[in-house]
């Protein structure tokens, strides 16, 4: 660095270690922490930030998006809005013959970068993070447009809680690089004087992080990995799926302005948009340059990259079959209302939303006395009338159907069981092209673990007759340790059922909520509290975030000398 | 637990607790610690405890080794000592057809293992070294007569330092899971009353781990990946080289003694010996209950490992080119010194052992003035005599030759350039039987990369002529780069030599050591504050041992409920 850009970057550690202290001590107490208003009231973020936010995304729409990638030709667009809007957004389209002038760009400033050392690399992610935290309406638009989540959703889900994720990233990964010291004097006693010997010890990044994003979450899915690389020292290549740019395209945009800025290499964060059906993906995933591998999506895809990208560590995050079993509650109607949101939300296209439910089919015992397995789909039918009855709030909670393949799964399930609560199109009052639908929830029998087994992913849930709460719970951990999970409920009245519930969990390698019937909802994950995702069961390889999710991101070379 | 193991267990982490702050305060301030006296002095560890272990040890000989395999059948006796004793010591031999008992009876014990905590695992592991520990000389001939290293080499690398380092692997193992509060209790702020959430966090582990030792180190380099797996709640299977069993064997005996006094299952910890020519190694990583594999061996096992155990997090020691650059030096003498001992030291059979020495074709200057690539030459020549010309000394420096690879390769060596300084062979005065070579020195030409770009481990070191430090620094990197090292040295009175040299190991992704003239050797990495091997270059996938070394070896599963 010149001694101006170290000036820069000094100003944004002064300017940014208050908030990275904060985070630093939130993931060590996993105590409830923010540093971005999750709320888009005008009361927070200004009287003219919402349409400002509007405008910087719709003067986007039909144009050419500003961002360079090295070893791009031409254009490429490829995404529609689930809400029917013509985005017609053109990126520079990355294809296999670009690959090398890409890594090559990329490796760059590898070295600057990691000499700037973890304070200052910290700091200027932390940077870029105020700038899209500056731009958070904008990203929401682009969020909600690509992916189909309402409007405050990917305010909440796609901005804000994004953010949060991406932050405690930087602080696993300042923590993980900062625990050791820079220099240490090793003094050994012996029969004369004692032998020092000084030492440094300097983080290295591994090489090139590979981030690849998915259609429902291109920013919470994505930013995790690519904060987690940068900060340790690695460029990064962000390839987003055909169906989501925006979002990622606006990071990368932000990212490589603020390296710029602050004196290092733009190409050290670069886009790799491609042509739907193009297979950037596994081309970049299998040269050796690229060391650190973040991919969210399909379990096919995923087991490829695990079996076949060998060069690099793997974090990976796939489908599963999130489970919730009941055995009793003592609210009845408050478990079915938090259930049917759960169900509910953005249609279900959420690696964390529940598909089984286990219930046991002599029914359960609740405070309004007991339920038969029909009373325990009523009570959920009726939980999704009063949630979705009213069209105007109801899209508001249901966002659009993302793609086709989730309407094909939905009427491939209505055959798959008996039809307990039947799916509803919405009309969307403000987006008449968009697809909205209730949640579909089939009736099944414990030996149609086929059909169960299987990630159904969309607005479908499972309601599964067991003959007790304890096959409950052995096939929740059979299922889930054969197939995966990012998530699991139970409802119980029990405390021995709650303990061996726990204990199950624990078997199957998946997070467990117990006894939600208030405003806690078992497909949210809260950053720096909640780990989402294990990597202990197939489900993913690893958790947003902890320990495991930085360390092998860096090395660290030491040198020594005689003191 | 019962409340007798309970107790026991408490027991055990009060009285560890102590070395267990120390271990971690060492592990953060990277300063000297030890907690194992590396001298075998009668002041320091008794009178008797050197007859009682050599008798120890020789009891063993010539009788079946008292440990139970699940899924043995017969036995196998595969050791031999290079001092030519016989050892004769039978295992129950392990095949392909006992892996599958062999892994039901590893994960038996697994969730009560589990369940019992970082803090107690912690301190049964403490009480494993403990113990080991007082069988260290036993140790220490059973080291030496299956690797060839010297007595007081042996009780060193193979006792007290092993010691350390495998303590240090359970520092870090418990820092890790500690990182984390077991419980917490979420409070968001809302308009009305907070959300509060209690939270559990329980660390678990990844399956089986398997630790595939080598035959010159069987526990300095198995001790660490062991411990680091069991102390984090992994079963732990351990595959010793054939040549290399007694060690690792005398460790799993001791490993599944305390866990059966601590009412854990023993079968935690098994020994899975092999006849020679088995592939028992590959049979047992690819299996899908083995999640975590520790291996010391050639660079063909180590990458097939890492290309086809994809259903585990592999750690591996491979080989690599360790190479000095010599570029000036302030005292000739002493670099001659220091580097003939690191080339003489257990013939050159230590994965950190230099073997390119790079200096310019034109000279050095030195303290003695200009020396010219002969004087260097004939420098180390010199300095070989001095160190090795007492037989009776030199043995003890030199150990014994473990096996036939070797001394083919140090012949093929004679042809492979200009041999500079020869290699003896010396009778040992203790162990006739025993093959005792000094280091071979064979001048090379940059030009014959493809010689000095393979390792060839054992006593040969390649002194290669370039034109100038800049180029001996970028072959340095290059080689690396391609081929991997342990370590790297440099010599020089320029600083910004030293600086060039500092910045060409980052890039390596090598330690350096610089100007080693003293009581420090290149070879030698200390416990607590060297970090042995990088992850950063070929020669290796991880580091011995810092957060990327335990942190991916268990989850954290959490639950959640409404506090």
């Amino acid at each position: 660095m010149s001694s101006t850009t170290a000036s820069i970057a000094d100003t944004l550690v002064v300017r940014h270690r208050e908030t990275l202290d904060e985070a630093l001590t939130a993931i060590r107490t996993r105590d409830h922490f923010s540093a971005y208003p999750e709320s888009p009231s005008p009361r927070v973020y200004g009287e003219s930030a919402a349409a400002e936010g509007k405008a910087a995304f719709e003067a986007l729409l039909g144009s050419m998006f500003r961002v360079e990638t090295a070893g791009a030709a031409g254009s490429v667009t490829t995404e529609r809005s689930p809400y029917g809007i013509e985005l017609e957004v053109a990126y520079p389209r990355l294809t296999a013959a670009g690959i090398d002038a890409l890594l090559e760009a990329s490796r760059r400033g590898l070295v600057g970068w990691r000499d700037a050392g973890p304070a200052v690399r910290a700091a200027v992610c932390q940077e870029i993070l105020a700038r899209l935290h500056a731009r958070v309406f904008e990203l929401a638009h682009a969020v909600q447009h690509t992916s189909g989540q309402a409007f405050v959703m990917a305010f909440q889900a796609g901005g804000a809680h994004a953010l949060d994720r991406a932050l405690e990233a930087v602080a696993y990964a300042y923590d993980e690089m900062t625990r050791h010291p820079a220099t240490a004097v090793w003094e050994k006693p012996g029969r004369g004087d004692p032998v020092r010997v000084d030492k440094t010890f300097t983080p290295v990044p591994r090489g090139v992080g590979l981030v690849i994003g998915c259609h429902t979450f291109p920013t919470w899915n994505s930013w995790p990995g690519l904060f987690a690389s940068l900060a340790t020292g690695n460029p990064v290549v962000v390839k987003p799926h055909p169906g989501a740019v925006l979002p990622l395209a606006i990071t990368v945009q932000v990212a490589r302005e603020v390296l710029s800025e602050t004196g290092f290499d733009p190409d050290l964060v670069a886009l790799a948009a491609e042509a739907d059906g193009d297979r950037l993906a596994a081309d970049l995933a299998v040269r050796t340059e690229v060391r650190l591998i973040d991919f969210t999506g399909s379990n096919a895809f995923g087991e490829w990259l695990e079996q076949h990208a060998t060069q690099a560590v793997v974090f990976t995050e796939k489908a599963g079959v999130n489970t919730v079993v009941i055995d009793s509650t003592s609210d009845f109607t408050a478990m079915c209302g938090n259930l049917a949101f759960s169900f509910a939300l953005y249609t279900g296209q959420m690696c964390t939303a529940p598909q089984n439910v286990l219930v046991p089919e002599a029914g359960i015992e609740t405070d309004q006395g007991h339920k038969s397995y029909a009373d325990v789909a009523a009570g959920i039918g009726a939980a999704l009338d009063r949630l979705l009855g009213d069209d105007a709030k109801a899209v508001e909670v249901l966002g659009a159907v993302v793609d086709d393949g989730v309407l094909a799964r939905l009427e491939a399930a209505r055959s798959q069981g008996q039809v307990l609560v039947e799916s509803r199109s919405i009309e969307h009052p403000g987006w008449p092209e968009a697809r909205v639908r209730t949640p579909l929830l089939v009736g099944l029998a414990v030996a149609d673990e086929a059909v169960f087994s299987a990630e159904c992913f969309g607005p479908v849930v499972y309601l599964v007759a067991t003959s007790s709460t304890e096959v409950s719970l052995q096939t929740f951990v059979r299922t889930v340790t054969a197939h995966g999970a990012m998530t699991a409920s139970v409802y119980s009245t029990d405390p021995q059922v709650l303990d061996d519930a726990r204990a199950a969990a624990l078997d199957a390698g998946v997070a467990l909520s117990e006894n939600l019937t208030g405003p806690v909802f078992v497909n949210q994950s809260a950053a720096f509290s909640d780990f989402h995702g294990t990597g202990a069961n197939p489900a993913s390889t690893a958790a947003f975030t902890d320990g495991a999710f930085v360390a092998p991101r860096f090395r660290i070379v030491q040198s020594r000398r005689h003191a």
